[in-house]
């Protein structure tokens, strides 16, 4: 998190403005690194074992910080995102595909099985999730090839697919998620910590729940694949049809626990903190927003306008601060995550308003599958763009919203932050009146 | 506005948040029908002829008021919706097609025109616009069929096309729209009187701003014609590549007023400050709001559901209010107008969340085709529903919201309210705790 996004303007404003959002941005991150939310959720070690299993984009940098806090022998395979992996001493660490499940995630993920095989009443399992562990920890079901499940992701990725129906997918075509991995546990005490990702925190959503019970049925998820016009391999429309597929539905109470110890909420939270010591005004719409990033743009912008005319729901200066997860239907062929898609439509709505500035990008640091984290724009954006010959209309039009901000200079990159609470979006609304006719 | 949406519902408090709803929608119809708005902004009567002419939903309800209001001679010639209609004795009421155009409104139009010939310095043309007045107001151009016209007019409405762009398109291919009826007038002194229906109250949009001087050219009307993906029949593309159609442009300051006599703007206010003396916080996110109706529903479940779980932005007890004008991309074979389809999705979205009711409306009376305004939704919505074998999700991906509220007998049905300040939305959020596991 060192490079600072540029841009040719030289009006003092922008800079100052660019400068404090994408301060926000830091203290959102920062609230979620594994170095300050993970030592206070550290429970006694146990008389027996220590077992570190995990999954997700932060959980190598989590593993390493329980190492580094824990008294006492630890043993243990935690899976990241290929890029994420951080150095660690005695917990082995496994870097696998995301979004798009790989070879080496089946890999891990079978390891990981069986160091839970043999554990005793004794022994403790510290599972560590973040967002991302759907992918990473991989289990194909019998008669599943692994390029079925690559292309059913592919399709599901492009589609549109809300979280749910993601998860709800996702968790019966794995022999892990939707609570399977709790089992392989017992009789050893299970303690989950989540870096959650997903809006509202749902224990069962993040990472597809490995460790949570499942509440969906196999029923529901083949009808969510015909919902979203997917057809499914035959290996995996057979195992569908197996009651075998069924998650594990509620268990009674074993002595799990599950704490969520970074989040969208507090992630926002810490920004609106931030906000409020520089002398704006924050205000929180939401840490879960999801649906087309365009079009969550133009409600954002729509709301921004009624601030700087009406001075509602707040008035100005301040931050309006929004978190979740946006999908991107993919429309051309062009490149670019949901955050600069946001961006790149909440630019075109604002239409050069004066005095408003946002940035929009992943707390993982990586967004979609460029390697910026997001962009900032400010009143300027869609004119330089326009001086350079790139219309961010023609841009929008074709989902090429990496390209444009690239064109512009306007990138924000972090690189992997270790961590992940989803998408943040922060919009700076300054009192400068309106001088346009 | 007399009949009351009804529900199988006996729980009390459903009917404590309907009736509560409902009040702040008949508040915000109420600052905006003419009887309240027309009087105080009408001028003295001038030395010579008062003609009033006019287009829109409200404009025969607009004239009885002038007339009821008017000390001296006057005479002209309004058009407005079929069935939106009210008996006027001086002023001639033509009714036309709407949203698509017929030849009524073709034949009216050319009336309308030829009341301006001949009129004297001396003399004031009262000009009575509201939402609407786009396709009411039709004078086709030279070498360009009606039906040409309609067949655009479908294609824009079904698009998914913002109000701009259909502005944009609409002004080219008219002879009065864009500021060209203001010329008919002169030298007569005009004096527009509107009730606005578009977001940001531009002058320049309401009706597509007949007397009001334009800034788009004909190559954007050509080009976002291209970009939704509508070929114009051939009459159409001929005018538009004549520099004839292009609009007049910025004119000098020539002593014509434009007044906006009501908005959604002041439409929220009105709700808002019912829903204070109610004992609610009222939040207006925005008056604004465009996008995909079923995009900004979802946007809405996630700010709602904020509240619920942590009193951001706002408080509870509280209402959410915005304005606007969605769109909706039809996806199915279904029926519904945008406020019906906003609320399926919203429904879908907060999945029987206790505690939340919502009320989304068009203040016209007609929420797209059918004779419904909207309807209002509750907790318990979906699960009425599904008692009666109908499915949220289906009705949604089918764009069947008109079946789905008719069918558990939740429309609002209000009639023709003969003003119009666009979309109206309300949510309330009580204190109650969510008390499901």
């Amino acid at each position: 998190m060192t490079s600072v996004a540029r841009n040719d303007s030289t009006d003092i404003k922008y800079d100052r403005a660019q400068t404090l959002l994408r301060q926000l941005f830091d203290a959102a991150v920062t609230s979620a690194l594994p170095e300050n939310c993970v030592p206070p959720a550290l429970p006694t070690p146990p008389r027996g074992r220590t077992m570190v299993v995990g999954a997700g984009k932060a959980s190598a940098a989590m593993a390493r910080v329980v190492e580094q806090n824990w008294d006492g022998p630890i043993e243990g395979l935690v899976i990241t995102r290929h890029g994420h992996g951080v150095p660690c001493e005695r917990i082995e660490v496994a870097e696998a595909g995301h979004p798009i499940p790989d070879e080496a995630g089946v890999a891990a993920t079978q390891k990981l099985i069986a160091l839970l095989e043999g554990l005793t009443e004794d022994d403790l399992v510290l599972f560590l999730i973040s967002g991302g562990g759907s992918s990473l920890l991989t289990a194909p079901p019998p008669g599943v090839s692994l390029s079925e499940i690559q292309a059913m992701t592919t399709q599901l990725l492009r589609s549109g697919a809300t979280i749910q129906q993601m998860n709800c997918v996702r968790k019966h075509v794995s022999m892990v998620a939707g609570g399977k991995l709790a089992g392989r546990a017992r009789p050893a005490k299970l303690l989950t910590l989540a870096i959650s990702d997903v809006p509202g925190d749902n224990p069962a959503t993040v990472a597809s729940g490995p460790t949570v019970p499942d509440h969906t049925t196999r029923h529901e998820a083949l009808e969510t694949l015909k919902m979203l016009g997917i057809t499914p391999g035959p290996g995996i429309r057979k195992w569908l049809e197996r009651g075998e597929s069924e998650t594990s539905g509620p268990t009674g109470d074993n002595g799990d626990e599950f704490k969520i110890i970074a989040s969208p909420q507090k992630a926002l939270q810490a920004a609106a903190d931030a906000a409020r010591l520089a002398g704006y005004s924050p205000l929180v719409l939401s840490s879960a927003i999801e649906g087309e990033a365009r079009e969550v743009a133009t409600m954002h912008a729509a709301i921004a306008m009624q601030v700087k005319l009406y001075s509602q729901p707040v008035a100005t200066p301040c931050i309006l601060l929004s978190g979740g997860e946006t999908s991107v239907t993919v429309k051309g062929s062009g490149r670019g995550g949901r955050n600069t898609e946001f961006l790149l439509s909440l630019a075109n709505a604002l239409d050069g308003t004066p005095g408003i500035y946002a940035l929009a990008a992943d707390t993982d640091g990586i967004d979609g599958t460029e390697a910026n984290a997001g962009a900032i724009i400010g009143p300027d954006t869609l004119s330089t763009a326009k001086k350079m010959g790139v219309s961010g209309t023609a841009a929008l039009t074709n989902s090429d919203s990496y390209g444009f901000f690239n064109a512009i200079d306007a990138l924000l990159v972090t690189g992997p932050t270790y961590t992940n609470v989803n998408d943040f979006r922060a919009i700076l609304i300054d009192s400068t009146p309106d001088k346009r006719t």
